[in-house]
């Protein structure tokens, strides 16, 4: 159980990608994608439990205790020609990718997604680097599968990964490489 | 914007249904379909602004403020036989839906979801008559082109869309009549 750094990953980072959090590039990647009718994928809201709610007035509700819970699902999806997309997006500054940043429910949830026919995956990015990776969810099973290790290293995401190249509209086009991997030989 | 309605729809109700929530139900049902690998179809958290966080430990992170936001999406959606499925559901105690239920938003993201391939629906519940209906989005989106009505009649839903019927597991087997309106033909 990780709250406190469930938050932070929505704090702005000051090195790297221009002083934009991931999920704040991923989310105007996404207006991006729905405003030029290309995608519709959204950040689902942070899950919380509500406690107490006072009620002013009609409209003006304000909650005044709630908690973080442990997300069931992954953050992110939605249907990109037609096809149902999933994925978790993180970030680290270290040189690896800490596994416990990912809850266990969420891994299950993006093996369910496969199985069910959807595209599900990882967008790690690696602010020391400036880099961001796109990791299928079959090659992050075989990853955990393999062993007991408690990180994925920054070399499995270059031999194993595909990196994103930031541009400037939009800014994290990760969709060009899910039509590179899933949609092989398809028209764009 | 109806922020205390849509906490409303949250509540028990008392007659009708079994003293449960469409909420509680269509979770239950969702649940069901998850165990018994049929489809992976989660509602989507309740969207707040955090604008208070107190962290009297690394653990225990308690929000202190926070409000409700008007959803930009539908509430539920996942995917059923590698097909994306999008879906808001609604329960009233009248004998006819208001539209002022949904929100525009979501009428817009349910048009969207449709035009990218995706089944996009309304599950609502007339706790009056103990009926559910699934009404299909391009069913609403031609209601809604034909004129400027402020709801849906009940007798529309009995002419336009699908009764489901509760079942004792999963509850509310709204898939069933996925497979008979989306999946013609095809094997269940």
């Amino acid at each position: 159980m990780n709250y406190p750094m469930g938050i932070k990953k929505t704090k702005t980072i000051n090195h790297g990608n221009r002083g934009m959090s991931l999920e704040g590039a991923i989310n105007e990647t996404n207006e991006y994608y729905l405003a030029n009718d290309i995608a519709v994928i959204h950040k689902k809201p942070t899950p919380v439990t509500i406690t107490k709610v006072d009620f002013p007035s009609r409209r003006d509700a304000v909650i005044k205790e709630a908690y973080f819970k442990i997300p069931s699902t992954t953050d992110y999806n939605g249907i990109y020609k037609g096809r149902y997309i999933d994925f978790e997006a993180k970030e680290t500054r270290l040189n690896f990718f800490p596994l416990a940043n990912i809850h266990r429910h969420q891994i299950i949830h993006l093996k369910k997604i496969i199985e069910n026919g959807g595209i599900g995956f990882l967008l790690i990015m690696f602010s020391k680097f400036d880099t961001i990776f796109l990791l299928d969810g079959e090659k992050l099973f075989n990853f955990l599968q393999e062993g007991k290790r408690k990180s994925i290293p920054y070399a499995f995401f270059e031999k194993e990964g595909y990196q994103i190249k930031e541009k400037y509209q939009p800014r994290i086009d990760y969709l060009e490489v899910v039509q590179k991997i899933y949609f092989k030989g398809e028209p764009v």
